[in-house]
């Protein structure tokens, strides 16, 4: 539970808000690079934490993220005009860089100094696992790129996607945090409990340890990205059902269910406004390409990635109900929501556009969520103070891995992460 | 004409406000008892007053009307599950009763005290008259149901629904009250008068006597549950031509048309907020089954009933300016819009969201309205200064009818209701 | 550049607002007369500077333009019978006429005071140049028409049509007295520009001018409407293109393109609210009655008029981003948007609901801006101590054209306009 003060911290993203400065103080996915497919293409207009921007590609290949104004009067760039290094605004045909330098101005005098004094606000942008990162913050503590594992592997090994999610980022990043809820919000209706989900994204054993504990045991380490928690159930025997999940400042995690071999997932929330966000969805397999079988299955919504329209945005979402059906949820499915991301999205939604946490009754299980809030705030009291979060420094803190592993109930956390990841943060040796 | 302040006293609902604490201590129907056809159904979402609820009915029959936030974290338990006696929130499978009591936690040790200390709020109901009626108030002042006819007879003589109305809840109620205005909206085109508006619900010569009389005298006595009303229009020869009508605190009414043995029609109004309400509407026959063919039409939307979308919005609404049709209205209606249900929403949504009732030059005929006014205007102060309302107290005093009488010129309102129903007020004696 | 106060005074034109009382001192058209065809036909309903208004035509044929609302309980009169000379309320019979005089009370006895006492707000209202024009003003202060010469031609000369523009009017006003911007905004994609724009409404000549110069050199010439205003380009040899422009006070303009023999256009902007207004468009030839064939063009959307729906708002819109093509602004046209009257929209719209005047850099081709809004502000200032507008008493300052000439560069603005027009500010002599 947060008094009302802690709650609005850790849910406003506006600029200018203890949330909204700390978030400015790391890079953040704001496209998906496919959304800016070629040089010159169509520029595309991106919401930032309350800040209406604009993305173009320009003639080198370079992504400008600027303020969509011409500054000459006020017309919307968006319906510019991208050619030849430059976005021109279609009124005086007034032309702006990737930078925000202002290049032509064809209705001033040659000798007029306008163009020395006319920018527009851009920010600085990079590209890594196929996303279009930018940074938005003070100039004088640009941090470093984080190293997320998804953009070390080659493009073949990965797929890459968006969601839109219709409520505070904030919520939503919990639900990630929260791996105990897999005993329920995933799992069929009980009266094919003995039956496998065919939504499930895990096998029969795992999908059985899962369903038969609700109340998993909860560990948490710190490192320098953030933390890592494991969250153990009772397996077969004498063994543990480990389940681990990486938090990784300020709005990264990875997913707890990936053996050895399979392929790993990952989510980065960025906030569009207070009441909606964009989440960011990664697939990777380092130790091989990813087949076209596999990349369809993604592509068309499965695991992590929503089924999507052209827009990204959810085909089941906040205003039809997710589709919800009454009758699979009596009979087959404990929601009656089809797909996992989407069964994700409507508790997350459901919870409000910003989650009231001024009341709440928090049990052991929401340990992750917790100690995400406590580290948020922290983080945030910390920028308000002038001292800027050092993992946004140190982006080969990100290279970070979690999943599952199973084990006699002898072993501890630290005994765990050995075994499954050979590092007791879950890092990757590469 | 009110004041500002007496407008606002008298059309606002919210919990807290004078008028939001007078609905409170009555009971007040929520739902039609076929929107939870059976046990074990899916929840519906209800409105009332401004307050979001979820209406359940549980594996007993039982309907429960609850706030529809799990008090763990917030999530919406109108996604949740209705099974085994109780509403299942499918995030962590939180369990609470039709009376709010938390069944169980399963992600909470089983030693922990949670369960006794998590309730959620949960408004007794009832079902009488094929409506799911609820008490919103403090639990010492718990009224009695209000005994309106439409639930003493058998299933077989009786018909309700329900219609959403696009405006206050006061500014439809006075609709009925002012049964003057028959003589104008409910009319044929002046071209047409001489014929019969066939979408009248009356006869040729009672039709004729509202044409012909738009100034009808109105007398009013009170009595326990409010008052009754009598519209005395000029008949043929020395007679006059009666239609009475009840209203009963805080919303009901009962219609003016019906001679013996003709069907009985009535209205309840619930605020969903102040700029929206339904309009609970009866239709019985106390003297014989209402057949196949009745029903039909009264489902279909005849006199007070709307057709209605499986939502029971009305088809022609606001939003689409009721299908008026100028040619219609020009050559055939007084309005152009089809149905008596319509028309009246039509003219009550035309005042405004909230009518102002600071501008307004009352007649006459406004006998009703003012003193509809004036009753629950005194009624809201009494609640403020500590007194209930003794109607609330009395459900007796609802076994109330209303209709129409034809009379000699000589006989007064108090032989009418004698003679038209051998009782002062028009209490039903069985 | 504007301070905030400025631009507020500049943008607003509600009751009580130094715009909305200048604004107040003039004649202004409010609908179309064909949208009001024939006496007794539907009412419509008119907003106009915030104020929600009804019009209809009478039995007589003379249009009404009153406050909608019904004095007795306050249904609105939309709902209500044109017909016998006055609209009547379809509640309880009230009637009144164009003048908003109460004609009948039919629920009042006849003894009652109440129909002298009871008054609709009526505006007068004047038809001209097959608008119907409105004064909303002081009675006092009462002004002439403006005598456009869209009203002295013969209905066979002219095509008059309107449409919808979504955000304030006073920066789609200024698009107008911005002629520099042809030279990008309705221009053909660069790597066409060797041809012509099809839908570019000048010959090739005056196209390649436009397009080779995008910095004319602007005179302003005061007089007792406004100003004429005169942009110098570049022509072929030792010659230049004049291009002139009318504004008239307070939202009256002409267009620059036209040569002798040809139509001429005009606009007229009135403030639906702050952030939309209606443009009525005019099309005239003196010298010869427009044909079917260019009826049809206009009619269906061309130059100053756009594509429209029956309710006049443009096809292309806000809402559907003028169906902006980025294939087509790539290879075709400048903008990727058809219409030279939707690329205005666009355009315009693309400044914000309310463009902010308080950041802009302007330069020697925003002349005509920068006048108007000196223009309009003096003439708010003045109203506001209590100087009606001289221009609004002298409807004939008003028959006023503009159009293009071209001249050898020795001769100034002055001599242009006598030369092109016969008249030093463009006054139509007939």
């Amino acid at each position: 539970m947060l008094t009302a003060e802690e709650n609005e911290m850790l849910t406003r993203s506006g600029r200018g808000t203890p949330g909204g400065e700390f978030f400015r103080r790391f890079w953040l996915p704001v496209a998906l690079s496919r959304e800016l497919p070629a040089p010159d293409c169509p520029p595309v207009r991106v919401k930032v934490m309350g800040e209406d921007l604009l993305a173009f590609r320009d003639t080198t290949g370079r992504v400008g993220l600027v303020e969509p104004r011409c500054p000459h009067r006020g017309a919307d760039l968006y319906y510019g005009r991208n050619e030849e290094c430059g976005i021109r605004c279609v009124y005086h045909g007034w032309k702006f860089d990737a930078e925000g330098k202002c290049l032509e101005i064809p209705n001033a005098p040659p000798e007029s100094k306008y163009k020395e004094r006319v920018r527009i606000v851009a920010y600085p942008t990079r590209e890594y696992g196929e996303m279009v990162w930018a940074y938005l913050g003070p100039a004088d503590a640009m941090p470093e790129l984080p190293e997320l594992e998804v953009g070390l592997v080659g493009a073949e090994h990965r797929f890459v996607s968006k969601k839109l999610q219709q409520c505070n980022w904030a919520q939503s990043m919990e639900g990630a945090l929260d791996t105990a809820h897999f005993s329920f919000l995933h799992m069929p209706a009980p009266e094919t409990f003995e039956s496998i989900n065919p939504h499930a994204p895990v096998d029969e054993k795992r999908f059985r340890w899962v369903r038969d504990d609700p109340m998993p045991k909860f560990e948490i380490v710190e490192h320098d990205a953030g933390f890592v928690m494991g969250a153990a159930r009772k397996a077969d025997g004498d063994e543990l059902y480990w389940r681990t999940t990486q938090f990784m400042l300020p709005s990264h995690s990875t997913t707890p269910s990936t053996l050895p071999g399979e392929t790993y997932f990952g989510y980065t929330w960025v906030p569009v406004d207070d009441v909606s966000c964009w989440i960011y969805t990664s697939a990777w397999n380092p130790e091989r390409p990813l087949d076209a079988a596999e990349r369809a299955k993604l592509a068309a919504g499965h695991g992590v990635m929503s089924v999507v329209g052209p827009d990204y945005v959810p085909l089941r979402n906040r205003g039809n109900e997710y589709l919800l059906d009454r009758d699979d949820q009596k009979h087959r499915t404990f929601t009656g929501v089809q797909g996992v991301a989407e069964q994700d999205a409507m508790i997350h939604d459901s919870q409000g556009f910003i989650a009231d946490r001024t009341r709440e009754f928090l049990t052991a299980t929401d340990a992750g969520v917790v100690r995400f809030r406590k580290t948020m705030l922290a983080g945030m009291r910390a920028v308000q103070q002038g001292t800027n979060p050092p993992s946004a420094r140190n982006g080969g803190a990100y290279r970070l891995r979690s999943g599952s592993w199973i084990a006699d109930r002898k072993f501890g956390f630290a005994d765990i992460m050995m075994q499954r990841f050979g590092d007791p943060h879950g890092r990757v040796h590469s």
